[in-house]
């Protein structure tokens, strides 16, 4: 066994746990608390898994997985981005690149490497996998937050224009999806839990 | 597109929301808060990533990861028995078995048949798979307990043989994690956090 690279694996491991402090903006069903990063992202992961055969293409499964389990990491050193926040939209991007370099560094190199072109690969929203990660990423919080009545979107005061500019990206990954959003949304915008433009 | 089906798998998904709410007995790092299920699953699904080459024997790895995502999902209505709790340990099987029964049959017959498959796969300690998955359950908690100088072995007043009877079955998993284990250990020991017998 080569101890150094045990080693290196443990530390990225244990610098991962502190996804678990990242808060986001959406809260967990029955109006509780908000959700972190790590939650979010084992939420995502196990409804690819269970969702898969509504992507638009065939999907390798374990890379959608690692996928979402990792989207998400480099916040723990850029700070979550809301994504409706356009400011913070605008510094996000170099923030996000830099926490990268210095994270998936810790890993031995043949890893960082791995990893790093597996999160590049989800940001670059190029391929099938990547596209259904991504509507995973857009799916699991819009279904939290249907479950509390629009209350993120209210908070925020959200528009449907908004929230759809954001959801029709999930058609790339899964039409089926992308539906059952419409019908979400329709519902939501009668009941005026989203902002008319 | 089958409404009632999707509808089923969003039933199922906002249920497994409410792993967010189980609490373990494992700390975060840091001395932080006490972790969660989802959080740990988390952990475990993407320790199994990084470290498959560990696995005593070749794995698959998707039904590694799915494995270690819903593992614990029967804690929802069995909730979490701590691994060093020998009375909650005699009715726990019992109390996940209903729990499973319950859960899974939120979802279409299809998947519910196979969650469950994969869930019993898990319990049974038979597969290289489950084998596998079995050794992050356990090194997970005993990695965030290491960075916190074995604060939650020293809360229970755990002795190391108590440890090493259950962390002995990681080898089957993966010798080699289990020799960085026993390293572990072995400092916990001089130093006192761990109980001698």
């Amino acid at each position: 066994m080569d101890k150094e690279r045990m080693q290196k694996q443990i530390d990225f491991i244990l610098k991962m746990d502190e996804e678990k402090n990242i808060l986001r903006q959406t809260h967990l069903t029955h109006q509780g608390r908000r959700e972190n990063d790590a939650e979010h992202a084992w939420h995502m992961a196990l409804m690819a898994y269970l969702l898969r055969e509504y992507s638009n293409k065939p999907v390798d499964i374990s890379r959608v997985m690692i996928m979402c389990l990792i989207h998400d990491v480099v916040e723990i050193e850029a700070g979550d981005t809301y994504a409706y926040d356009e400011e913070g939209k605008k510094t996000q991007k170099e923030r996000e690149e830099k926490a990268a370099d210095h994270l998936f560094s810790l890993l031995p190199s043949d890893q960082e490497e791995e990893m790093r072109s597996i999160f590049e690969e989800f940001d670059a929203y190029q391929t099938p996998e990547s596209k259904f990660a991504h509507a995973m990423d857009n799916f699991q919080p819009l279904l939290l937050n249907d479950s509390n009545h629009g209350s993120d979107w209210k908070e925020h005061k959200v528009s449907r224009k908004q929230v759809e500019g954001r959801q029709s990206l999930t058609a790339f990954g899964s039409k089926e999806i992308y539906e059952k959003i419409e019908e979400i949304l329709d519902a939501h915008e009668a009941d005026g839990s989203l902002k008319h433009e």
